[in-house]
């Protein structure tokens, strides 16, 4: 018999306890014994009634839980930083395992956290904690773990994703999409952490860590938001052959991780390009397994409730083996700076259209050694025209510089830079 | 410090030791000991010498390895279906975990393998054996394994996928794209057992004895190849909004599994669809996680030691711990006949263009109670005309019977069904 601790009576405890209900049987035919939810911690008696726990199993004293020595697993499934924290450190100096869905918290105090779990010879698992039901913590972890990883991007929010393929797809504007997510519940009424890029962010903190076995914090992930991308980027995206998507990346530049979260010109044959509507996927290049992608649903009660109990089954199956996880000494600390990122970028300018105006914008590239890789002219009206450049790869920083000093010709009424992705 | 007993010097086993020579020091950190093949089972010398093996590791000797105290490990990549299999024995009588790439034997021998495993306490690995590089056994067996499964399918051979790819993209007819193919080194001078869906229909046969807890062989697979597929159908697909692609299925039907290779009209919404060239997917649907992909390489040298040594950190990080499989335990030996797949189907129908054809094929689909979601019907020259219909789910058992009686109608010249995927 495994008899877990459960933390938090919200949706993704629902979908656990739905899950375990409906599956249980086949899961304890797998481990070869049960797997039985003894006790939950519940501010509100009555949410842990409602999802089928009798008074005596309720409580609202962590220590109920951590120092009951039957308890071997301890599901934190609270949110939130402080408490969770606490209450975490507390089940490993009492010798439980811990299985987190908590974003924020392993965003904050990941190397922390899993160096607590390596000194108490105990299991920290989190694939809930970045996209859900997508298998991609264990796929790192384990089937991964041979390769040097070269970098690992993706679609990290259901939110954003589902707006911008209702730009693309639907031709909607950025306003129209947020009000048609906020009504399916897609949004939230305060939709800030998604499309800011905030939320994708704490999920590249994440898997910044654990591939490049780095300690890097939400504060270190560079971030721009989807909100001032309008239909007519989408449509420029399309005619060059991309779509705009908002990736989140973790990679390296000169031995230090980089990390960011900006909406991306992602080329139409790019894997990540046809990640459509709420559904998330994560793109890992990598020296031995190459390019490798895992798709799934990003958000929803059952889907994280699913790698929830799969790290249980982990655990599980390891029992008495030690923490299956990274090893918990941070080679770096922090990130390289943006302007270290090595890419493609698009160029939005509009400019008055006379003469020596394109000559102007080549050569503010081509001073800072920004080669152009396609360009379009268009004119547009009353004397004005838009250019669309690709570049070949180019450090962040000189493009900036570009940009900068372009902002200041008199001819440039307005500029727009995005990340490409081939 | 871990010792491997490497079985073979082919493709896999270089994959191996240059993926352990580049990230060895890196895997020995995540692991806190050092990860060594200590002795290699080679028929040639001079293979293993090229490996970089001293001749007082190469052996000639099976029981030279798996008697060898030190030896934790052993790598089955010999491939074949006799030898692998008694030297997979050997190991587990002897003590040693196994790590096997090989599919053809597991495509025969599953339950048996595992249960050996399992009666010795030892792990049987087989990441690397199903679509090369891509996570994917791993995942099925812990990140989902609290879901009940209701279907897996994928591309799984990289070599017919490049095929139709280039058919889609290019225009090219099957033999041309088959040439091509050849040529780049894609598929073989006898490429039967990819086009004829062998090679994915052993996969198939894995992945539904390890996700339905069944006994499901090779010979249990339901198998049709691309070699009748011509450039008219690509067309016809594009124009109805689908892609052909060589699909491999595992799913349930009353309670047995069911399980194909086939092509498949699939919907160009559908992630599969936007899995090209080589590269191969699986597609997961599952009561928790809900859908789920997969998606890499399916064949190479590094792709293939990457899943091989991934299996090895596993088995090393679980030490002591039982083996990590599937329960040993087939529920159910076979599979359901193909007749009982409930699906969409594309059928397509070159008739004389006279009266009352129309209804004729109408009204032998609707005497199987098989009804028709859209059809197309285009003239096409002296006096004939195409049919092109899409039913509603139905018994593949329907739409046979009633392609069988009209194949048997004087007005119908030529008739092809095909699987549909929405």
């Amino acid at each position: 018999m495994i008899y877990l601790g459960l933390l938090g009576c919200g949706t993704v405890a629902r979908g656990v306890c739905e899950l375990l209900r409906k599956n249980g049987r086949a899961i304890a035919n797998k481990l070869g014994e049960e797997v039985i939810i003894k006790k939950v911690l519940a501010r509100t008696e009555s949410k842990a009634v409602a999802l089928g726990f009798t008074p005596e199993q309720i409580t609202g004293d962590i220590m109920d839980i951590v120092t009951d020595p039957e308890i071997d697993i301890v599901l934190e499934l609270i949110g939130g930083t402080e408490d969770a924290y606490r209450y975490i450190m507390l089940a490993f100096e009492n010798g439980k395992h811990v299985v987190s869905a908590n974003k924020d918290l392993l965003a904050e105090r990941f190397v922390e956290l899993n160096r607590a779990a390596k000194r108490c010879g105990l299991a920290l698992c989190y694939e809930a904690s970045v996209a859900a039901g997508v298998p991609l913590i264990g796929p790192i972890r384990e089937t991964l773990s041979a390769n040097e990883i070269a970098s690992v991007m993706g679609i990290l929010n259901g939110t954003t994703n589902f707006i911008l393929t209702n730009m693309t797809q639907q031709g909607m504007e950025y306003a129209q999409a947020l009000k048609m997510a906020q009504e399916l519940g897609f949004a939230e009424a305060d939709p800030t952490s998604d499309v800011m890029g905030y939320d994708a962010a704490r999920k590249v903190a994440i898997l910044a860590s654990l591939a490049f076995g780095a300690e890097v914090k939400f504060a270190d992930v560079y971030c721009e938001g989807i909100s001032n991308i309008d239909g007519e980027d989408i449509l420029i995206a399309g005619e060059l052959g991309y779509v705009i998507k908002l990736i989140g990346y973790a990679g390296c530049a000169g031995g230090r991780p980089i990390a960011f979260v900006r909406p991306t010109f992602v080329k139409r044959s790019h894997p990540l390009a046809s990640v459509n509507n709420s559904f998330n996927a994560i793109y890992i290049e990598a020296d031995g397994a190459d390019k490798v992608m895992l798709y799934g649903r990003g958000a929803g009660a059952l889907p994280t409730g699913s790698s929830v109990l799969g790290d249980v089954v982990e655990i599980c199956r390891r029992r008495g083996a030690p923490s299956p996880d990274w090893n918990g000494e941070a080679a770096v600390s922090g990130t390289a700076p943006i302007g270290e990122h090595l890419g493609r970028f698009f160029i939005r300018l509009r400019v008055e259209d006379r003469p020596n105006v394109f000559a102007g914008v080549a050569s503010a590239l081509g001073e800072r050694g920004v080669s152009i890789a396609s360009v379009v002219q268009k004119p547009v009206s009353s004397g004005l025209a838009d250019i669309f450049a690709i570049t070949h790869p180019s450090k962040e920083a000189a493009i900036a510089s570009a940009c900068d000093s372009l902002e200041k010709k008199s001819y440039v009424r307005s500029l727009k830079r995005m990340l490409c992705l081939e």
